[in-house]
C-alpha cells in the first residue's frame, strides 16, 4: 500500500527519515532483496514477470526492515532474519496481489491495477505461489514457533480482508469494527514481523511481547494515517489518487466519525454514496467538506499519534541502541507522512 | 473438480466402487469432516458461509481418503493422519476457490460459479484463509517433513495453474507442456496426500517413494479422464456441462492430439476457436467430430489407463491388505468414470 505511494520524489523528507532507519540494516536488506528475486524465480516465466511488477520494484520494505531491526535490537548474530524477512515480504506481496482482484463493477469504474494488464486470475495464482514460497522458506528455517506465528498471522490477515469486504458499503460499521479490521488486515503482519526478531534471538517472553506490541501499534498507526491520507493528501504529494476508499465505499475511521456526528442531511449523503454507491463527480469534494466540518481527518490522525506513542512506549523495555533508535524513527516516519 | 461432478445419481456404479474403498476409513473420514467444519469457523461469518459452499458440501474427499488409506497401508496406528487429511482438503478447496476467479470476459460468457454469488474477491480471500488454516494445522502437527512436502506441493500447484493459464489459447502447446501442467496442477497434491501416509508412519524411503509414485500416477490418470470427459460425457451422466474446456480454450490432450494430426482445415478451426476464441454454437459439435476422426478421446483415455497401471504397479511393493485393495479400487474407479 504505502510502498507504492511513497515512491514520489516530493516525499523526500519522509523518505530520508525512513532511509536513515533502514541504513542500519542496509547489507541485510540487500541480502533480503537478492533472496526475494532468487526465490520468486520459476520455470513458468509469467510468475517472476508478474511478481517483479510488485515485489522487486523496490518498495520501502517496511515489514522486512522491522524483522531485521527487531533481530538487531535483540542482539541476534545469525542470518535467519534474512530468510524470515523475505517470508514476511512475500506474504505481504501475496496479499497485495489478491487485494487487486476486482469484480466487474470495479472494472466498469475504470480501475487500473495489475489485473488491468494480466486479468484477474494471474495475480491470484502468482499470489498463491509467493505465499507457498514463503512457507517453503520458513520450513527451511526450521522453527515451528516462527511457522506458528506467521501461519496464524496469515489466517488473521485473510479474516481481516474478508471483514473489510463485509463492512464496506455498510454505514452501521462502528469504530470497534473498524479497529478489528485494521488490526487484522494490517497490524497482524507488522506484529508478526517484529515479534520474529525476538524469536530468532531466543529472547524472554516479555521482550517478545514488547516487540509484538510495538509492531501491532505501529501497524495501527500506519493504517490510520493511510486512511486519513486517502481523503486528505494532494495527488501531487503522494503520487496517488485521493478518494479511492470513497469510491470503494470503504467505511474507514474518518467516514465513521463524520457519519456518527453528522446531521440527517449528512447521514443521507453518506448512505447514498457509501451504501448505495450512487456517486457523482462532485461528491468527493462534498465528503471532504463534511469530514472537515467534524475534524474527522484530524481526529483520525490523533488516534494514529496515540498508537504511535504506544509503539514507542513498547520499545522502552530495551536499552538504548542504534536499533531502538531506528525503530523509533520508523514510528516517526509513519506519522510524519501525514504532516 | 470431479468431486462436484460425481454427485450425480446416474454415477451410482462408480460411486459404489469408491464408497467401498472409502468404507475402510469411514470413522477416520468422519473425524476429518468434523475437523474441517470446526477449523473453517471464524469470527467473520462470511468465511464459513462461503467455505461451506464447497468444503462441507460433502464432496468425495478423494485426496484426504488417499492420506487415510496410505497411512493405513503403512500400519500407522496414531491419529495424525486425521489432521493432515484435513490440511490436504483445505489446500484443495483453496485451489478450487481461486480457480473460480473470473475475468470480465468470462462473466460476459455467462459463467456461474461461487463468484456469481459473492463477487470475485470473497472467494479469493476465503481461499487464503483456508490455505492459512491448513498451514496452522500442519504446524500444530509439528512435522517439518510434512510441512516441507505440503508447502512444496502448494508452490508447484500454483505454478501449474499459472502454466495452464499461459498454455490456454495457444495451439503451440504440445504433449510435454500438457503433462507438465497436469502433473503440477493436479498430480502434485495427489502425490503429497499419498506420500504423507508413509511419512507419519515413519516408513523407509522406498515405501514413501512408492506411495508418491502411486499418488502422482493416479493424479495424472484422474486429470486425463477429466479432460477426456469434458468432450465426451453426456450432460445427464455427469451432471455437468460438456465443453467447458473448449469454451475456455484450454489446450487439453484431446485437442493437442487432434490438432497435431489434423489437416489444414482442422488446424484453422482449432486456431480460430481456441486461439482467437471466436466460437459459434455449432463449433463444439464440430470439435467433437474432429476429435472422433482422430480417436483423440480414446487415445487420451489410453494414456489414463497407462498411468493407472503405473499407479497400481507402485502398490506392489506393499503386501496384500485391505488398504492396498482399497487404493487399487480407487484407481479402478478413477478410470471407470470414463466408461
Amino acid at each position: 500500500m504505502s510502498a507504492v505511494r511513497l515512491e514520489n520524489p516530493h516525499c523526500a523528507r519522509h523518505q530520508n527519515a525512513f532511509d536513515a532507519a533502514r541504513r542500519l540494516v542496509e547489507d541485510e536488506l540487500s541480502a533480503v532483496n537478492a533472496l526475494i528475486v532468487e526465490r520468486m524465480q520459476s520455470q513458468v516465466p509469467l510468475i517472476p514477470e508478474l511478481a517483479r511488477h510488485l515485489v522487486a520494484a523496490g518498495g520501502k520494505r517496511i515489514r522486512p526492515v522491522l524483522t531485521l531491526l527487531a533481530a538487531r535490537l535483540c542482539d541476534y548474530r545469525g542470518t535467519r532474519q534474512i530468510d524470515l524477512a523475505a517470508c514476511v515480504e512475500f506474504i505481504h506481496t501475496a496479499t497485495l496481489l489478491h487485494d487487486d482482484v476486482v469484480d466487474e463493477s470495479d472494472l466498469r469504474r475504470g480501475r487500473s491495477t495489475a489485473n488491468a494488464l494480466w486479468g484477474n486470475k494471474a495475480p491470484v495464482l502468482v499470489g498463491d505461489f509467493l505465499f507457498s514460497r514463503a512457507f517453503e522458506l520458513m520450513v527451511a528455517d526450521g522453527s515451528l514457533k516462527v511457522l506458528q506465528i506467521l501461519s496464524h498471522a496469515s489466517a488473521v490477515i485473510a479474516e481481516g480482508e474478508v471483514a473489510q469486504l463485509v463492512t464496506a458499503n455498510d454505514m452501521a460499521t462502528d469504530e470497534a469494527a473498524y479497529f478489528a479490521v485494521i488490526k487484522a488486515k494490517t497490524a497482524a503482519l507488522f506484529e508478526a514481523a517484529s515479534r520474529i526478531g525476538a524469536v530468532v534471538a531466543d529472547r524472554p517472553p516479555a521482550e517478545e511481547e514488547a516487540l509484538a506490541t510495538f509492531g501491532e501499534q505501529l501497524g495501527i498507526a500506519f493504517q490510520l494515517v493511510d486512511d486519513a491520507l486517502d481523503y486528505a493528501a494532494s495527488q501531487a504529494l503522494l503520487g496517488k489518487t485521493v478518494g479511492d476508499d470513497f469510491v470503494d465505499g470503504k467505511t474507514t475511521l474518518p467516514v465513521i466519525l463524520a457519519y456518527r456526528d453528522g446531521d440527517d442531511t449528512e447521514r443521507r449523503f453518506w448512505r447514498r454514496t457509501m451504501e448505495d454507491q450512487n456517486q457523482t463527480r462532485a461528491d468527493l469534494q462534498q465528503a471532504q467538506s463534511y469530514l472537515a466540518r467534524h475534524r474527522a481527518i484530524e481526529r483520525t490522525l490523533e488516534r494514529a499519534l496515540e498508537a504511535a506513542g504506544r509503539a514507542r512506549g513498547a520499545l522502552e523495555l530495551f536499552p538504548a541502541s542504534p536499533a531502538r533508535r531506528a525503530l523509533s524513527e520508523i514510528v516517526d516516519f509513519t506519522v510524519a507522512r501525514a504532516y
